[in-house]
């Protein structure tokens, strides 16, 4: 089993540290591990934020643990240099279409999120967002008019296919929850999101088990609002997926315990490769205090263990240890407390 | 004074109904109101959701009301026929690119947002939505490969002019206010974004006294529940505007309330040229049943009156009474009371 650890910026190598001393004590048998550099620390050192070694480091191993990308010593960078393309460039690269965000309300916590406590309670959601596609890959321009106007472009596009792959990982989450899936777009304006919706109902073919419903982005997020509690798996496209789920994540109010998952379409040995990441970015003002919970990162370990090593009783093992440790009012800053980073992680190793 | 009224579909020609009632009264000298069909209503008498009578009678007049359209008889329909393109058509042909949306807590009502009341109370934002550009009227195709796969497009673009213009509305609306302006775009990904950014910022140099500051668009979404009070006033694209607008409003709880207006770079003799609707739709569920909110229509014509007719009297008497009536305690079926359209009517003429 290999797995491949980017820890980046900011709070990233002292969160993925904390994993890694997890992971650790799971003590899996034949275990490697490989560092790689990504984000602002691999342009200081390499010149680019996503080297071409941390790349074939990870294209050698069965998933990949993320911490976070983002420097504002970055900042004056022209964007193709800029941390953040380091994210995107693995997601392109690798071809991980398939980003799963489950957003759940931990039992105790209702009262950090911004939502009224009875509403904040009722949310269990997964939102699977599609990553290889819509505006964010396409081509891009800027020209220059004749009369010496800019005019900024950028090609947002859908292929069937592209659709009909990611409508397949959202069933099939859809069939191991609750059985609904409600898919987002935009088809009253958008051709892309018409072809969506056309895609989406032909795959339901498949699932009639599962009950399809269908939304307008901004109809959603008002209902991410009003009524989270309604939601059981949503899908939608790559920009749509991106503001979605940061709202849906703030809703439960604890982004510093949500974990991520970018799959692809390749089978390891063990699971599907994937990459893993705490929703959180890198925090560059608490970043080297110690003060960052590690709990995000932790889970996104667990969901590695799930989807890439074929580990579900070591992920559902992780999992209730960081659950145990929240239940016995282990606290980072993030929610009100005042537990360090290293003290999280010995508190969920305790509980292992 | 030439104001043409457009009900449309739904609950639509019920509150228009009672902003009529609310014009009658305030009795303005030379009043001329012409009435035309747009919507669901429009397709059935004309073919067409947005007849060319009807377009005319709008460029003719010194503002538009509009009340809603959309028609669940008509979703069989091509795209192009459908009741919403009666909206995208007018703001279009009539160049309205600047849509306000304020989104402002009323006194008593904090508890029918899904947000905690100490987070709602503190709501009192204006949205400043660009509307003539962005993905919405760009190219759009759908095409099929040589494979037989379909694929999807949809162009953004955003010229520089384009993003002045509304930049302008902006930094002058925040003068009006707090004098603080949010920019939201996605400038890490987006090359319209990254023009968008830079046009605000040399903008920016016309108005030092308003205090700007940049947003990504996910990070928006998170702060607009997290924090809905940090921000003043918020300009942002054609795609990112019609999600936040509809959050914010959604976060204040009370969309029943909530009015816009859409304005254009023509003067009329009065003030700007306009079109002003409500942010609720045309509630089909809810139709014909004198149960709707025509508030949120009230509260348009109060905007008509202070940026079309150049009445800011007559505008601020509208409010303020609108205001008393909720003071009072009437409530629609939206705020959980028993008052229906025309009582409410009654409740704010008494309080004109
Ligand atoms: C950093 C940025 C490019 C990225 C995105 O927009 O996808 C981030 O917001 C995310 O959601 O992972
Ligand atoms: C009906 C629809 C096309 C429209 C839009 O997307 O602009 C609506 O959502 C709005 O915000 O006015």
């Amino acid at each position: 089993m290999k797995i491949a650890c980017f820890a980046g910026d900011g709070i990233g190598p002292e969160i993925m540290a904390e994993a890694r001393r997890v992971l650790a004590a799971l003590d899996l048998p034949g275990l490697v591990v490989f560092e790689g550099d990504v984000g602002g620390a691999a342009y200081r050192r390499h010149g680019h934020p996503l080297p071409e070694e941390t790349l074939d480091m990870a294209r050698a191993a069965d998933g990949v643990l993320f911490g976070a990308v983002g420097d504002p010593a970055c900042d004056a960078l022209e964007r193709h240099l800029r941390p953040e393309q380091a994210i995107l460039g693995l997601r392109s690269a690798l071809g991980l279409f398939a980003n799963l965000r489950p957003a759940t309300m931990f039992a105790g916590l209702e009262s950090m999120s911004a939502l009224r406590p009875e509403i904040a309670a009722e949310i269990d959601l997964l939102i699977v967002r599609e990553l290889n596609g819509d505006v964010y890959f396409g081509e891009k321009a800027m020209r220059t008019l004749d009369d010496g106007r800019r005019q900024g472009f950028d090609f947002m596009s859908y292929a069937e296919d592209e659709v009909r792959r990611i409508a397949h990982v959202a069933f099939r989450a859809a069939r191991g929850r609750n059985g609904r899936l409600c898919s987002v777009d935009k088809a009253n304006v958008l051709e892309t999101s018409q072809l969506w919706r056309d895609v989406v109902i032909e795959t339901h073919a498949e699932y009639p088990d599962v009950e399809l419903s269908h939304m307008y982005v901004d109809n959603a997020a008002m209902q991410l609002v009003k009524n989270p509690g309604q939601f059981d798996v949503v899908v939608t496209g790559n920009l749509f997926g991106d503001i979605l789920s940061d709202q849906a994540s703030m809703c439960v109010g604890s982004i510093g315990l949500l974990a991520s998952a970018a799959l692809g379409e390749r089978q390891t040995q063990f699971g599907t490769f994937g990459l893993y990441e705490p929703i959180h970015g890198s925090a560059p003002d608490i970043a080297g205090q110690g003060e960052a919970n590690p709990m995000a990162m932790i889970l996104s370990l667990a969901m590695l263990l799930r989807h890439s090593l074929g580990r579900e009783e070591d992920a559902a093992r992780v999992e209730r240890a960081v659950s145990q440790a929240l239940a016995d009012g282990v606290r980072g800053g993030d929610l009100g407390g005042t537990a360090g980073t290293r003290e999280i992680g010995d508190a969920v190793l305790a509980r292992l």
